[in-house]
């Protein structure tokens, strides 16, 4: 076989970098458990009429067929292209077994039918938490998703910082009925508004005032509520010098102000939160509360982290099951970062120790360290070979392994041991049953190399 | 929409069942990252060709096809149906960037597109390790990847025995040749000796003399081969016994006894090897050892780890790459146990702790009190609502949740703190800053239900 090359948007790791994915998605799972989230992990496919409900045939959906299908025909099936869909999905088809409120993460890969081209991924992972009542759902849970994906966030200490941008659908939908905007224009209006982060702003007041047919002060004052951005509730005094008034606004208003003070104890150098009025999730459902985040120097990417409230994240016609979830992109962060080799990690391989060999008939007593070793928690490997030492050495220091294990027998048969740093050099008399790395060298460190120099910096 | 019906053949998990499966991968993950293997995940789909390499077209490929292809055609991709195929792939795409020998683990989800009948799954998870080589790799790692396994079966204390079944293709190819059997005939006699677990000895003697047209006497022996198991390494002896001799022969008894030999000292009452001269691996390209393993009470499953030797896992044309691994099939495992309500968690949700609510206007310091638990690793969640206490203690009885936290606030504004173990009753003062369940309170445990009585054993 000649050899393969990548699948254009299928994005695969090598194992050190894979390390830094590891890493992520561990941390997002302890601390959404840490919040009471459980796991559940959703088929992979879904029928196709589930994937498109709602009428939206504009998915991009990977549908499947089997190959010794007589009929040509396709199962009816394709893979998800999100995780909401197989959540909405997982709680109606369990809804009797499960206890409501539900909190639960799921992070796995989604799949989207794109064609190929650069920066759009085909396969990617991605990291949900969402809370799910039966019949309705307290706001403090859209405070409380909010606060959990903050946490997370600022765990990753190794990625650039993150700027989550919230905001609520009930604010905006109020101001534009406060203006005297009619309830088919407000769809139209917040379409529009929604473009001014491609468009400058004279242009989205011309189709405003073309398209939406809204006045030139009701454009004005759309356009204004979309220019404030607060790092606290003070955004609640700006809205109000509009002078708009509504009773939905008001909700809006006390909802995001609640939402803003709850969440800014938790803001940090490095992940921030701002109330920013022009956020609306396009063509989303949400009903409430938005989400948006921005990676510090990656802006381009987009957001990669979103989410929101749905007054329907599922129906069965007799019940509705309210949601407020968000959703971070794990590969549209990670990808990026690593492929242009700003994120690795110190090693390949997860050993801490390679076990050396004076001879292969040493394998045996070389074994037996190694299960000392193990038992302690500590990975470790016995050398492939019995090559010179040399060469055992550079065997280690090609994978990143940090220290060398070397045993020799003395004629009565005592058997002496010792290890090597390798990365200082210095070899000490040592014992398998008691021996123990500094806790820093346990696992592989996640290393971050800055862009603009070659200078290293070790963080986690 | 209406309730949405399970898929046949794509199982999903309800939380507490979920938890089972999260404990055996990480398990899993942990002794393989133990002996030094690097995690690595391929993405789901391979080109056609690939996953049809070497002619095989009886393989069960779910193909894909874009939702919006206009010319209909399909996308030229399908997914995995093993783990193999993808990292073989990724050796030969990523040599280059690899150390060999490389140890790798994968525990992914694979597909297979079966028709839909009971038992078969479409959709599953496996658990693999291969060690891989470039040019050579010494037999010693055949002997690694078993212990590996064993090590990793041993330590999932909470499922049924195992018996890990070994065997070597050079012993079985050497034997017939030492027989006098023709080359041509080898493969013939090895595919029908393979048939011994469904049809009777009589039958599969008359079959080697009418379709493999071996002599009685050949016969005779082959399936005297064939009846030979033992626990250690006397299987020599008998093998002796039956008088053939050949090269190949010696190479595989030499093998065989020393890998079950290395392995003997991890077998326990519940995990046990055992050298099974049965064990041929049908049609799959082995060229040495070969595993199979069969579940206690379950061994209508067939095999759920399985595995061996290839002289060539990968090749360019130029080098070439032999590997050996194990597969364990997860889901084939963890599936029947569940579903028969054999294997539960004692917990729906990772919290230790339900936070009480006196009243709403409480619901702040009630989350001081969860962050204060959270930062000492101690899953917790707040009340929903300041319902009635009782209403909120079966809140956590519905859970599982083992602990509910009382606050209350005397008129000079002190706080007193008690937590309640609802299980016992027991409700003593605490402090959110240093109280501590008992370790085997921290995280779900997984419970066993025997099937034929009620009696619950909770192990790990």
């Amino acid at each position: 076989m000649a050899k393969p090359t990548p699948l254009s948007g299928f994005p695969e790791f090598l194992p050190a970098q894979r390390h830094v994915e590891l890493e992520v998605v561990a941390t997002l799972a302890r601390t959404f458990e840490l919040h009471g989230f459980a796991n559940v992990e959703t088929r992979a496919v879904e029928p196709l009429d589930q994937l498109l409900r709602k009428g939206d045939t504009s998915k991009e959906v990977y549908v499947l067929r089997r190959l010794h299908e007589e009929s040509g025909k396709d199962a009816g099936i394709g893979l998800h292209f999100d995780l909401t869909v197989p959540f909405a999905r997982y709680v109606l088809e369990n809804a009797g077994k499960l206890e409501f409120p539900f909190r639960r993460y799921q992070i796995q890969k989604v799949w989207r039918g794109e064609r190929p081209q650069e920066g759009r991924f085909r396969e990617f992972t991605q990291a949900d938490i969402d809370i799910v009542g039966r019949d309705d759902l307290p706001f403090h849970h859209d405070v409380e998703v909010a606060r959990v994906m903050l946490e997370a966030l600022s765990r990753l200490a190794f990625l650039p910082g993150f700027r989550l941008q919230v905001n609520n659908r009930k604010l905006i939908q109020g101001f534009y009925a406060g203006l005297g905007i009619s309830a088919e224009g407000i769809d139209e209006v917040m379409r529009l508004v929604d473009k001014l982060d491609k468009l400058d702003p004279a242009k989205v007041r011309a189709l405003l005032l073309d398209e939406a047919g809204v006045s030139e002060e009701q454009a004005d004052k759309c356009l204004a509520l979309a220019t404030i951005r607060t790092t606290d509730d003070s955004f609640v005094d700006e809205v109000r010098a509009l002078g708009v008034k509504d009773d939905l606004l008001d909700e809006g208003l006390d909802e995001l102000a609640t939402l803003v003070r709850a969440c800014a104890p938790l803001a940090t150098a490095s992940v921030r939160i701002v109330a920013d009025l022009s956020i609306a999730r396009g063509l989303d459902y949400y009903t409430g509360t938005v989400f948006e985040t921005r990676l510090d120097g990656f802006e381009s990417l987009g957001s990669i982290c979103s989410g929101g409230r749905y007054d329907a994240l599922a129906s069965d016609g007799r019940t509705t099951y309210p949601g407020v979830g968000i959703s971070l992109g794990v590969s549209r962060v990670l990808v990026p970062l690593v492929q242009r080799g700003i994120l690795t990690s110190d090693r390949s391989v997860p050993s801490v120790v390679l076990v050396a060999l004076t001879n292969e008939d040493a394998r045996a007593a070389a074994d037996a360290t190694a299960t000392a070793l193990r038992a302690r928690d500590i990975p470790c490997e016995v050398a492939p070979t019995a090559a010179k030492f040399g060469k055992q050495i550079r065997h280690a220091e090609r994978r990143g392994i940090p220290y060398v294990w070397f045993s020799s027998a003395a004629e009565d048969g005592t058997i002496t041991h010792e290890v090597k740093d390798i990365r200082s050099g210095n070899q000490v008399a040592a014992d398998p049953a008691t021996w123990q790395p500094p806790h820093q060298d346990l696992r592989p460190q996640v290393v971050t190399l800055s862009t603009d120099s070659t200078t290293e910096k070790e963080i986690l």
